[in-house]
Formats: structure tokens, sequence, C-alpha cells
């Protein structure tokens, strides 16, 4: 029998099981939830006490529900829940989510004997995702993981598994903050019947997902996982973050998911043969995935870094060498040229390009970065934008630094540059300012990350970051050219 | 003759060269600045032009200035430099901060000559700091950098010689917000006369500094400048940030401020010689300098890490094994006893330990710190508070996230756990809620890290980051006992 996927993530009929009235509960949550992502198909709220919740009646069965449903979404007590679930298999429901706990990952007899009857029941023909997870975020449906009433309501490219539901729901508002967007997300938990390669493969073939990136703590079958990451990987980006590579990181993976490591040499081998991209953190994963969600599908490895400031020059420099990423000198013509429109004294164009001052206009770094894009080497421009000095500008002007900090010529003009040159330009946007008396400043840059996004503009906190990232842009490209 | 730096660092009359009437100037910045910050001495204002700057006059030249001074700052064009730096030497000053640029940075013949006629101005007895650089930031005197008017009027442990003035202004920023407090920044630029070795000297007899933190980008003298670094590392901690140790970084150092950089295998085995702490980026030298200014002065190998979100606790002990930090294994009996409190199902207390949801009430996290540091083995404990999920509390309670999230008690309770048993408490506090819509977050975190740093308690945005800021305490307390 096969999976109805497009019903599991777009399900027009929904069956919320474990609905408190009190309303401060798991069930109500999720209700609230739906509503507040604009899910448009109907809810039937169950709960063997019935009453109502906001004038909508609670169904004391799912067997009660009038005509079938697509997906039950299940949060009742661990011992309730293989009942509840047969009774939605037969209400036709192609899949649950089941966020209740209670089940393998507590080592107990029952807990194990509970998640066997589930799969018992997955297997005559509905999909489980869980339990003891956080479930399916998918924005374009108005599905979202638990709980996350306020993620973001635009799709996007980006596809998640996670067996971690925490990992899922900060990945989801890290993503959110920093201008990623998802196509779905699943936090599958103890993965008792659906899980990392068979979802993997789902996203592979998935039109709307265009790079995919998995949180892995234990997987159930190596050989059939690391052979559809090597398809997926030749279909596109996949980036994998790999937790508890270490011994201890080991123990914690098992009393978490009740799943088990590897080591880190075998991940890191097997990773690499299949072509995946591996990251060593949330923030990396992150990152990696907003480089590959914006740039152009092609490796990136000369590049030019400007902005203000010399020190921020150097750094750049040190950071790109380990990532494979060059930033090569101008010819000294070119050099001297750029320097004749910036500020003497104080600015360098060897490149890096110490532009001198934060303030130097957006009109005259638009032609720094037009001239420097005419080394034919360049393939790749970073500009490093030190909008948070315009508090002091701010200050002298009697004015909020939102209005004063030049954002948004500066999206405009970046933008112009990159559609003229063909060479992307990627931002980074530092701010050391964040403490509560520069609360301005964090709203400023918030907004300015905005709109470099929506100019389509990738925009890292920090320089280091944004040359990793575009390492691991490089690494893919390249390996996957090669085979 | 002999340097006085009591007068260079607590000037009481101040001459300030090169204020224009308009207001908008270097100049007139700089006496905005000293006035923000609470400077109480006198200032003198010069421009041979004359006029006023908020009723007070502007005198034509320093020889105008009543009696002596004690420091000079000067921001006129490079051409006009050696001569005021000539008079403030006849008026007694014991030093002068050239902000100006133009010298030998620029690699031009003029450039070149007059800087050689600063250092032989200097050579007759005034310190000249500078030029091309920002200056002298000492929160006790009320001398900033420029342009900090807003940089914390609090003193604090960390001295910071840097010869960019883009480093330091930045890591003052940077340590406002994290809660870093200056003794004393220098920001020596160019370093015609006075550098990183004299500076360094001063630093290591300095008793209003605990720990010394270097930016360096080039040094004048190898030699001189590592036996300083071992003699001061003798007496405090000193941490070094090397910039431009890539073939490209070292291009831009010397573009930056004209000085010779070094390969990094040399560097790393020198500075691992005389004991200094290596970090590779601003954000990981502020880390370490917290960890030095908060934690006790000595190492901890082995710790617990506690906090909601099982893949945390994974993450945590995959971060600690490369920075030497072990997590043991709780014996059965303690995990029992601490399980028993925490809620039931999903939380699991091996060490890591998971406490299930990050709505666990503060006292009994209280408690849960209380017997995980029974443990003897355990010599500091890291607490990974997930405060930002509050947001969904507070939406609930209909009230503001600052006014719902524990802070103040979790501060007090922590500070409590500690005291009674004598092993530090870190906290971490990730926020993934950093866009526009979660500015209510961003609020409540930095309120929250302004409260447990008035508790005494280490706050880190990130796991991986604290865990290395504490690899770098282990490695400088063992390697100096080791000695």
């Amino acid at each position: 029998m096969q999976t109805n996927f497009e019903k599991i993530f777009h399900p027009q009929r929904i069956a919320v099981v474990g609905v408190s009235t009190e309303g401060t509960g798991f069930g109500s949550g999720i209700v609230y939830s739906l509503n507040a992502m604009g899910f448009a198909g109907q809810i039937f709220l169950v709960n063997p006490k019935g009453g109502e919740l906001n004038g909508t009646p609670i169904l004391p069965s799912v067997a009660d529900i009038p005509g079938t449903i697509d997906l039950a979404i299940i949060a009742v007590q661990a011992r309730a829940v293989p009942e509840v679930l047969e009774v939605c298999r037969q209400k036709g429901a192609a899949g649950a989510e089941i966020f209740s706990s209670g089940f393998k990952e507590l080592g107990t007899d029952e807990g194990i004997l509970l998640e066997r009857q589930i799969v018992q029941i997955a297997n005559r023909g509905i999909r489980v995702i869980g339990p003891n997870c956080f479930g399916i975020y998918c924005p374009k449906s108005g599905l979202t993981v638990l709980p996350g009433p306020d993620l973001s309501r635009e799709s996007g490219p980006v596809g998640f598994l996670s067996q971690s539901g925490g990992m899922a729901i900060d990945f989801a508002n890290t993503g959110k903050s920093i201008g990623l967007r998802f196509s779905k997300m699943v936090s599958y938990g103890n993965g008792a019947d659906l899980r990392e390669t068979e979802l993997l493969r789902y996203l592979a073939d998935d039109p709307e997902t265009g790079v995919i990136t998995l949180y892995i703590e234990g997987i159930a079958d190596g050989d059939a996982f690391f052979a559809a990451i090597r398809e997926a990987a030749r279909k596109k980006p996949v980036i994998v973050y790999k937790g508890g590579l270490s011994d201890a990181g080991a123990r914690a993976v098992q009393s978490h998911t009740a799943s088990m490591g590897g080591s880190r040499r075998i991940w890191q081998s097997l990773l690499r043969q299949v072509k995946a991209v591996q990251v060593r953190s949330l923030p990396e994963m992150s990152q990696a995935a907003l480089a590959f969600a914006t740039l152009p599908a092609r490796p990136f490895r000369q590049i030019s870094v400007l902005g203000g400031g010399g020190a921020l020059g150097v750094a750049a420099a040190d950071a790109a060498e380990p990532f494979g990423l060059r930033i090569p000198p101008f010819e000294p013509a070119l050099s001297r040229r750029i320097e004749g429109i910036l500020p003497r004294p104080g600015s360098s164009a060897g490149n890096p390009v110490d532009v001198a001052n934060p303030f130097v206009p957006p009109k005259v770094l638009k032609e720094v970065l037009l001239m420097a894009a005419e080394d034919p080497r360049i393939e790749l421009q970073i500009f490093i934008s030190l909008l948070s000095h315009y508090k002091n500008m701010a200050r002298l002007a009697g004015q909020p630094v939102k209005t004063v900090a030049p954002y948004r010529e500066l999206a405009a003009d970046f933008k112009a540059v990159a559609d003229q040159t063909g060479k992307p330009v990627v931002i980074v946007l530092p701010n050391p300012r964040r403490g509560l008396d520069h609360l301005d400043v964090v709203e400023m840059i918030a907004l300015a990350r905005q709109v470099f996004m929506d100019h389509g503009i990738a925009v890292f906190d920090d320089l280091h970051e944004a040359l990793r990232a575009i390492g691991h842009l490089n690494a893919y490209y390249e390996g996957v050219a090669h085979e």
C-alpha cells in the first residue's frame, strides 16, 4: 500500500485527539497553532469528556467524526495511543502525528510494548510520525510543529528532518530570524514507523524542496540511509548534522531518542562518499542552508571582501583560507581606481578593500563593487556593512537609527550590482551593540536583514560564518561535478 | 625619563586639538564623548580659527592654555601634527593620542617622514599613542576611544591593547553587551612610539587589570614582545588574538597598519611556550575574557550540563570533548533522585540532564543543580536556559514575555547554588528568536543577561562558546601550574 504523502503534508480534514477544555493543554495549543498558521481545512476536536473549545464541539471519539479524515494529531496519554491510532486508521487517515511521549525512549517494558503496538497498527496502512515528537511544519498547508504558532507562514526551499523536536523548533525559529524559509519540516521523535530514510527519499523527489537538511542522532538502517543520501545528493544538496559523535554525545543520544550513535570518523568518511555536506552545529546548518537557498548553484572560489574596518579585512583573509576560498589581490591599476573614489587617508583597495569608515555613501560603495567585479577572477563579492555605527550618527542627527542607516539604498544598489555583473553579493552585518541600551540598533539590524533578504541578498551575522557557508556550497557543487 | 602612565590614563587637564565649531568633526566628537563618559577634569579646546563650542572658548594654540596639561588629544591634518605635538610636549603633557591618519600606513615618502618626526619629538619626553588610532578607553577616568560616547562607564578587570581602532570599538561594544568591563583599552594604530611590548608590561603590573587581551597584527620586536608576554602571563592571564596568520591575512595586515605578520605555526608555538591563550576571532576573545573575568582562578575539567532539550545535551557532550572537558555520567542512584523531581516522561538525568521542557520552575531547577553538585567529580555546572520559549507562555497569559520569564528567580537560585556548593554555575542563554516580531524576546534575553551578570553568573549565547571559553581557562591555569 502506497503512502499518501500528499494527504499527510497537505491534509484537508484533521482530527486533533486529546483536546482539553481548559485551554492550556497540548491539544488546544495545537488547534490554536493551526489557526494561527492559517490552516484552511476542517479541524475535528476529540476528547472522551466532550464539551467545547471556543464554540467548537469536542467529539467523544474519532469514530464520531462525520466522513473520513486525512491526518490525525494525537496528544493523549501513552497508554491510550494504540486504540486511538487504530480508530484513526479506520477513519481513512493517511497518517498520524503522535506527540505523546512515554514509549521506547523510557526503556521500560511498558513503553517498548506500546511502541510495538503502534508499529503493528502502522503496518496496516496508517503512517505514523512519532511518537515523542513535535510533528510536521508545512507553511503551505498550515501545519506547524508544536509549539509553533508563530513560525513563518511563508514557504521556501528548505526541507528538514529531525528526530529531536527541540532542534526542529529551534531551527524553525532561527530560520525565521535569518530569512530561511521551509518547504516541509518533520520532527519524527522515536521514528517508530516513518523516519530518516523514507522521509529523505520523499524530500529528494519533492519539487517544493530545493535543499535537504537533516539532524540525525541515530539511524535505523545504515546501508539504506546512506544509499538514500547518495541518491538525494545527486538531485539536490543534502546537509547533515549528526549529533552524538563524541563518547559523551553518544551516551546523551541514547537517553534522548533511544537510538545508537556511531563513530566520528566513520560518519565523516561515509558522508563525504555520498556527497553530503557535514555540519557540526545548528548555526552552521542554518548558515549553510542559507547559502544553498540564496546563491546560484555553482562553486565560488575567488572572492572579493569589502567593507569598513581594516581589521575586518585581516579577519576575512584569515578566515577564507581554511575554507578553500581565495581573495586574490587586485591589479595595481584597479586598486588605484577604487582608491580614487574612496575617502583618503584610511582606505586601501588591494582586496580585501578597506573603505575607511562606516559612513561611505551607498552610491560610492556601489561604484566600488562594480569596479571590483571587473577583475575577471572574482566570482562573488562579500560586503561587511558596519551599519551599527550609524547609532552615533543618529544621535548627532537626533533621529532614530532605523531612519538614519541607509540599508534600503544599500540593498537596492547591491542588488543592481549583482544583476549587472552576474556576480552575487553577500552581506555580513555584524552587530556588537546588543545590550539593553542598543535595542534600537538590534531592531535596525533586523529591519536591514529583512530588506536585504527581500532583495535576494543573503545576510550573515559574521564573516567567518559566511565564508564557512560558501565553503560548504563549493564542496558540494565541486564534489557533484567531479562524480 | 620615566613615562608617567598615571597622567596618561587618568589625566586632569586635557587639550583637544582640532576642534571645529561646526560640531560634527572628530574634535568636537571627542569633547562630546569625554563629557558623556563623565570626564571630570578640565578640557581645553584648540583650533587656530578660534571661536567657541557650546559656550566654551576655542583657543588658537596649545600655547595659549594657562598652565600645564597632562594629555593631548590631537585630531588635526597629518601635516600639522608634529608642530602641535611639540607644543604639547612643552606644555608638560605626559602623552598625546594622535587620531589623525596619513602617516606611515600610506606608504608615501611624506607619510613616513611625518611619522619619523613624531618619533623624534616623542623621544624628547612626550609619549605618543598612534597616529592613525582611536586612543584610550578608561572608564574610571572618563577617557574613551573614538567614536565611543556610549561605551560602558563601569570599570572592570579586562585590559585590551589593539593596533586596530575598529577592533577596539567592536570589542568595547561587544563587552558592554555581554557584561565584560574594562580597566584600560588602548588602540595604538601605527604604534610610532608606545606599542604592544611596553603597554603590555604596564598592564602586567597594573592592579586594575586582572586579565590582559591583545589584538596583534604585527610586532616591532619579537623577542621583547614574547619575553613581555611570558612575564605578564606569570602574573595574570594573557589572551592573544593574532590577525593575519594566513597569506591573504598577512597582505591585509600590511595595508592596514603597515606592519609585518608572521607564520601561523611559529605564532602558535611561541604563544604556547609563553603560556598565552590564543584565540582566533573577536567573539572567541570576548568569551574567553568573560570566563577569566567571572570564574574562579582554577581549571574545571569535569562538569555537569543541564537544561531543556535532549538535543542540547547531545550537542553539549559533542562540544565538550574537543576542549578537554568531561561530562561524567552520574551514579544511577543520583540520576534516579534527580529524575524523581523532574517532569516525567521526557526528562533524563544521566549527565547531561534533560529537564524535559523549558517551563520547569526555578525552585525545582535549583534542587536539581544542588543534587548534581553532590557528585564529587563535578567542578562546574552549565545550565542551558531556554527562556525564549516563554514567548508562547506570555501569549497565553496575555502578558509581556519579560514579565513572564522567571530570570530573576533563576539568577537568585543559581547564585545560591554556586555559593552553597562552591561550584560555579554558568548560564547558556540561546535565542533563536531574533527577528522583527521577536524583539520582545531579544529585550527579555538582554534583561536576563543583565540580571545574571549582576549575580556574578557568566552568560554565554551558545553552549559551544561557553565550553571553548572554559577550555581556555583550563589551558591557562593548568599550564601555569605545571611551570
